[in-house]
């Protein structure tokens, strides 16, 4: 229970709660359609999928509808007007604002669009499934053109010129092409730069170790040791196995985290494991009296996905990390398994470059070049510059220029990734922009805290998480993605921090 | 997609139509609260509780505001008045008939009420784990008086004369206490009467089988044997593990039972498995187009129960269950644990009769007593006579005076059920009237099925599934409970038939 007293919002204030009592509802109906999504990602016998659909797409409804009405409305508008007086909390008025922007957003969509796109999203995930398994774009055209179709009929409803700059904004607020354009060039220009000095590098590094196979058991013991240490709570978590490793944050004490134990290769299934976990633990640590409103989330997808960016390639691809610790941790569950190997070369394999026509399966460098193919085909599509029959074609092309590979088929390429099937247009950049904030945030934590590299080699990393919850993860939605970044780092989102740390770190692994 | 022209519904009725859409909101959220249900008892981490409780809780709210709303209650009305021109199938009178129930049943109690009813059973469900642990009724009981003072408001607000009866109605529609008082002497005196006669017998039964612990991998290997060979369908339905065995009809394409596999003991996890595969097949086997609506579960608690007691004991219990086959996939498992031991004996193990302080360990005889206590105490509470600081003194009287036992602490007297603690009263009845309904069915299959016990000797017991799926399943809720067991036996329920059934296999076990 919160007290009164505690409250970060202006409880006794009628207008705050009656908007909390709105809030309530809707958060709690997201919090139950993750639950759905996590279910059906792990557990869902799969006979339900229709099923499933319908009920997701009901709760969207019902969401919306409660969003959007009358009364919500006018309890907006009257909260808006008092905002002038200044009486309120800064909690309050972030409170007005996310819940004006979410009203906002739905109030010309109409039910029966949110409730089809709901049913879209859950059965076009399953269409490109199918079609991913059998490698064949051709089944799965139609239910991408027919979600495509809604989300351009939502973009109508709303009236935006550019209907791709709503879809960004929806991921990260306040984003438009306008403004990705020159970041994204500058950081094509910044990756092909470093890449051509690793191509010219005479250091070859095995990467054998990667594709070893490693048993179950080991792979869950040793992540779970690894969540223990970065201090993901397991009393108000899960860690558990799906196909696509992904994260749920249903609530701060519900946080659910998935990695793909079944892909038995060995180093993956762990770095997503850490990668899901950093996006945990920015959920576990928002203040828990922001839960069941629409502050209870991350800032934005830049900055939650520069949190599982963090401790994966920040952190979990250290040497601090595995020097003295970690390495020998792994020697003892997998004492066959590394022979022959020793730190150092592990280290180097962990970090190797080289294109790889899977985007999750790349290095630091080259994804973002996976990112800025995604972002221009999405750019194209929306703009009317490109078809959805056509993206195969533009996809080989683009891999073939970025990444110099050739796409073998389908599920290897334009297939490989879940965010269109279910609408998700717009979300791809969020990942690159989260690289950029983790660079940002990993130099403001060095600065800040002392012994960094010691503390992190002593194999508890809590100390971290813990400068993390304060800077970032305790604030939820409180302020918008540039405000946290500034109080966080000192500054606006400055990319330089990342070509800093890929030319420093990168240099010293290729010689350069 | 279900077409217009298969449709049970006269979907092209406006009124229906409307109807229909109400329902599946409804159902729906129904669909998605056994998630949340079924996801705490398995998988949701400790920590979420709190947050689980305020989800369930908006959920009801929801549903109780959708089911209320003037516009509904409008519908209903209009229909009524329509069902006299006698235009509909028989499936649209019954939408009718139980959305009218669920509409009467909810309009007077206020969304507040149901809110707080649907937390306080959340949470007094984890009160209760908590007191459970540590057989203590003094730290569940001012939970249990909350959740028993909000059930007597919301009688209240409906306004019976015994709010008993309404609870009863409730589970089994119709059923009252006047009703039950017959049944339940006649049953209590048959059951005292069979007591008499084992206890005067001279034959001795070691039962020494059923307390050893076998391994989960084998109990699990088995239990998936069996509920194949009942037809269980793994593509629709999951089988997990609880504390506490449990079944959800979340939709017929998604129903998932649990057994209680860390409880080693050998016989208990697998006959739970049976029972709860019973339930799980009743609602597999509900035709498809009655999903979404309020006719898509079982026609009665009692009917429900029928079919998991039908399967546990009149089949799982039965010779022809083990002999040539199910021992033998046994002895293939737990090659160790069944040394020494005969398939007449463990027939006799699984059969012997023996009063038992817990109810869901008791064999079919003393079960009954079991509750026929808690109906008396039920009763008792809601008439006054009895209150909740009093409950473990009378519970501990009964099982002396009916079972011969003294009950040594409160976890194996008055806080063994789960019941109670969601406010799950007049529950129980429906246990024992299942267990009538069951021998009723079963004498109408051995009837009907030819070469009955040889066919399930074979180990494929898919046709006997059918027949229940014909008979029972596939109505849903079509059909009261008595309209249902006629059409299904050609009779209204007589106990004569668990009578009959009782003298002869006991009669065969204990040689009288």
């Amino acid at each position: 229970m919160i007290h009164k007293t505690d409250a970060l919002f202006s409880v006794d204030h009628s207008g705050i709660e009656r908007l909390l009592e709105v809030d309530h509802r809707i958060a709690d109906l997201r919090a139950v359609s993750g639950l759905l999504e996590w279910d059906q990602e792990t557990y869902m016998p799969a006979g339900a999928v229709e099923a499933r659909g319908e009920q997701l797409a009901t709760l969207a409804g019902l969401s919306h509808h409660i969003l959007t009405s009358k009364k919500t409305g006018n309890l907006l508008d009257a909260l808006h007007k008092e905002t002038k007086r200044g009486e309120f909390t800064i909690h309050d008025q972030a409170l007005i604002r996310e819940s004006s922007r979410a009203y906002d957003r739905s109030v010309k969509v109409p039910r029966k669009l949110v409730e089809e796109l709901a049913k879209a999203a859950s059965t076009g995930v399953e269409c490109w499934r199918q079609a991913r398994k059998k490698s064949k774009f051709s089944l799965f055209k139609n239910a991408l053109a027919k979600i495509f179709e809604l989300k351009l009929k939502e973009a109508e409803c709303i009236g935006y010129n550019n209907p791709y700059d709503l879809f960004l904004d929806d991921h990260e607020p306040g984003l438009t092409t306008a403004k990705l354009n020159p970041i994204f060039a500058e950081l094509k220009e910044t990756t092909l730069q470093i890449l051509e000095r690793i191509r010219g590098s005479d250091r070859q590094i095995d990467q054998e170790i990667l594709q070893r196979e490693a048993h179950t058991e080991g792979l869950k013991e040793f992540s779970a040791k690894v969540l223990q240490a970065m201090g993901f709570d397991f009393n108000c978590g899960r860690l558990d196995s799906s196909t696509h490793p992904f994260s749920t944050g249903i609530h701060p004490t519900d946080t659910r985290i998935t990695t793909h134990f079944n892909q038995q290769f060995f180093t993956s299934p762990v770095f997503s494991a850490i990668h899901e976990a950093g996006h945990a633990l920015n959920e576990q640590g928002i203040d828990t009296r922001l839960q069941r409103t629409l502050l209870c989330r991350g800032a934005s997808h830049g900055i939650h996905e520069s949190q599982s960016r963090f401790w994966e390639n920040y952190i979990g691809r250290s040497a601090p990390f595995w020097q003295n610790n970690f390495y020998r941790t792994l020697l003892d569950i997998f004492p066959g398994l590394l022979e022959y190997w020793e730190e150092q070369n592990f280290m180097l394999a962990i970090n190797a470059v080289e294109p790889n026509l899977i985007r999750v399966n790349s290095d630091e460098i080259t994804y973002n070049l996976h990112i800025i193919l995604r972002f221009e085909i999405e750019r194209d599509l929306f703009a009317g510059r490109l078809k959805i029959a056509d993206l195969p074609e533009a996809w080989n092309a683009k891999i073939k220029e970025y990444l110099g590979l050739t796409v073998p088929d389908d599920a290897r390429g334009v297939l490989q990734d879940i965010h269109w099937s279910s609408g998700g247009f717009g979300y791809f950049p969020t990942y690159s922009l989260g690289n950029l904030y983790a660079a940002q945030i990993y130099a403001a934590a060095k600065h800040d805290l002392d012994n960094f590299e010691e503390r992190i080699k002593l194999g508890d990393m809590n100390f971290l998480r813990e400068w993390l919850r304060e800077s970032i993860h305790k604030h939820g939605k409180t302020y918008q993605a540039d405000e946290l970044i500034e109080m966080a780092t000192g500054e606006g989102l400055n990319p330089a921090h990342f070509k800093n740390y890929i030319f420093e770190k990168f240099g010293q692994i290729y010689g350069f």
